[in-house]
């Protein structure tokens, strides 16, 4: 694709404009919002607020009067029509390794006698290490993980399948799973289906309900913009409440939390799933970032998101001094999400390269670059920007330098 | 004690200073501190800063350039002097609800063939539920909670006890335990200490490494000031580290986190506790608050609290008009913690009515009105302000005008 065929898509960009709801780092390109989301300015003066009226001059007050109670439920209901859910199914708290927990052990309860999780070799680590967990902890006769190569996922769909876990977008390669096909296979297994939405979830339409998921998990801190270490969410089809006990029994997740029974009754519903006191400066920083999810059309952001990451892989097989690149995402949009790995041994120099030239990219070990599209605030300048800067560190061979092979501790 | 008793106590009051820190609301008494602490001026500025600047600014980069993959060990490190702990102890994560969990199942690791988690039926309930659910997670065989009046526990010592878990000083009645002599109780039968500091610590000193405790939670938000929903704080004494796994294996918990291994490893230390990401602007706040904890004489807030405490009780015997009363909170200094807690068959109106006329107290079912006592904030003009208001809502029944029966859904 030539510069004006991007300057083409810019014009025509719809959501063009929901870039000025952000607080950008001034003369950089971020392509890591797939890691961490920018920052809404909506989000500074609500943490404000909370900060200095709602803690600072109504104090515990504010359980009440400025609805903290309420805002796990309410931010749930939020992220809802996000993830094509009905209300009653989702709540926000934990972080995403904590609610697999809960879900995994409620999944067992709801397929007694099948003891296996099936996931994928590849899956988010954390994940796997939750399900390993659980594992040593309840019994390998009670609770087994077992992992097989993406491809071999139908084969290992057996009769002691409890659950099938799997992200939907893989966090290194950017591959999307068939959520429709596979929450089938699971299905006619007689399992059911565990997703987690952190790569997916704010950045695509996702059809919960629709598509007869059982449960699912995702993260604040991505595409819905809440903030470093945003609290996490989780979905558990109405069809499934109330007949399992999740085990993380915090007082948040009493049917009468105030009354302070010594013996615990579960809420009813999805709040059972709350453990213990949430975060309120932390969530209501995701329930203000979430405002601009009302009255957004997914089907135009994946558009865009396709549109951009189609226009940056299109770029690097164009531009010769890219051909180094192996690019490990899907070429087919319909099965990558909205980020772009590309592989090359000195992935972790021309990252640090890349990032010092202002163009905001990540590393994955061994050797991979991930360049991430959120299109709320990316552009297809953005994309041309990054090409050209990444043209210039490979055609120059900058990223040899030795300052950029040092190796940080976080990436 | 008199009015000019309490004068003369304000002015010898070494903390007095300490108040200039703290935003507190105009036209009140806060006498809540022990539910959610009041609101340091430093915690403003640094919220502010961690969203704009750290956040706004520097994204993804900030993990690295401004510690946030740290901030869970530092934040604990500051917590270690408040609890009386060595360094390499303590880490701030989660909520208590979850790191109870996390305790509990390495309990019945580090003592094996015990199945038994020994409290008290009065104990914060989130404790006792957590307990529940890990039972019936692992099964009864495995684990099984047993619960006791307070002045049963040493005789149900016995040797099937694999850990005591008890709270030091009780959210309902403010009567403290006595660390020393229950632990040592604990470890002659062979058991493990878990104690719970949510209403201690912050407030008194705490001598885990001096006591040979084995396990503590507390809490972020209430003595430390974190903010509404801050983290919790988690400590294990080093003689433990190492020998068992906690089942909360998240990402964070890793040894090589970034390395993105597909299998657990997990971290050495106390740093195996930290399970999903942390929630960096929670942390941050709490990591603020607790700069007024350097340099602070932990026995000069223990011996204004009881000044405070004592007071209070001394009003409450010697104004006629509250002589209704009944005071659950021992008289004995040495046994109580940092709250008085007051009986009365009306006592939820009674709060209701304090806390229109800017006596901010709360309710705790069924009949119990909570004063805490916050050294670094409260004064003995409060308390002397507090005793006249609480008198004339008695004297002039105020408190029986049927609006104040209204029940809220949090108190």
């Amino acid at each position: 694709m030539s510069t004006p065929d991007l300057e083409a898509l810019e014009k025509s960009d719809s959501l063009a404009d929901y870039r000025t709801a952000f607080d950008l780092p001034a003369g950089k390109v971020y392509l890591d919002g797939n890691s961490l989301g920018a920052l809404p300015h909506v989000v500074t003066e609500r943490v404000g607020e909370v900060v200095r009226s709602q803690w600072g001059e109504d104090l515990i007050a504010s359980w009440n009067t400025h609805e903290w109670i309420d805002l796990p439920r309410a931010v749930g209901e939020k992220i809802a029509p996000v993830v094509g859910a009905a209300p009653g199914q989702v709540i926000c708290c934990d972080s995403i390794s904590i609610n697999v927990f809960k879900l995994l052990a409620t999944a067992l309860q709801l397929r007694p006698g099948k003891p296996v999780i099936l996931s994928e070799a590849g899956n988010f680590p954390t994940d796997l290490y939750v399900a390993e967990g659980l594992q040593n902890l309840v019994g390998e006769g009670r609770c087994e993980l077992r992992t097989v190569g993406a491809d071999h996922l139908l084969e290992a769909l057996d009769d002691e399948v409890a659950v099938l876990m799997l992200t939907q977008v893989n966090f290194r390669t950017g591959a999307m799973h068939d959520m429709a096909a596979l929450t089938r296979a699971a299905h006619e297994a007689g399992a059911l289906v565990l997703w987690d939405l952190a790569h997916s979830a704010g950045v695509m339409p996702i059809y919960l309900d629709a598509l007869n998921v059982d449960m699912a998990v995702g993260c604040g801190y991505k595409f819905l913009n809440g903030g470093p270490g945003a609290p996490a969410f989780l979905y558990l089809a109405q069809r499934h409440q109330n007949l399992a006990q999740q085990p993380l029994t915090g007082w948040m997740g009493h049917r009468r939390a105030f009354d302070f029974d010594p013996t615990y009754e579960s809420a009813p519903g999805v709040e059972q799933y709350l453990c213990g006191t949430p975060g309120i400066i932390g969530l209501s920083a995701l329930d203000a970032a979430l405002m601009l999810f009302e009255n957004l059309d997914l089907q135009s952001v994946r558009d865009k998101s396709i549109a951009l990451t189609g226009a940056f892989i299109d770029g690097v097989n164009r531009r010769q001094p890219l051909s180094p690149f192996d690019c490990l995402t899907p070429k087919d949009p319909g099965r990558r999400g909205s980020q772009v790995s590309l592989v090359h041994e000195s992935a972790y120099a021309i990252a640090q390269a890349l990032i010092e030239r202002g163009v905001i990219v990540d590393f994955r070990a061994p050797d991979i670059v991930r360049f991430g599209f959120a299109p709320l605030y990316n552009s297809f300048t953005d994309v041309d920007h990054a090409l050209t800067v990444l043209e210039g560190v490979l055609s120059s061979g900058q990223y040899l330098e030795p300052r950029y092979l040092e190796q940080a501790r976080v990436t």
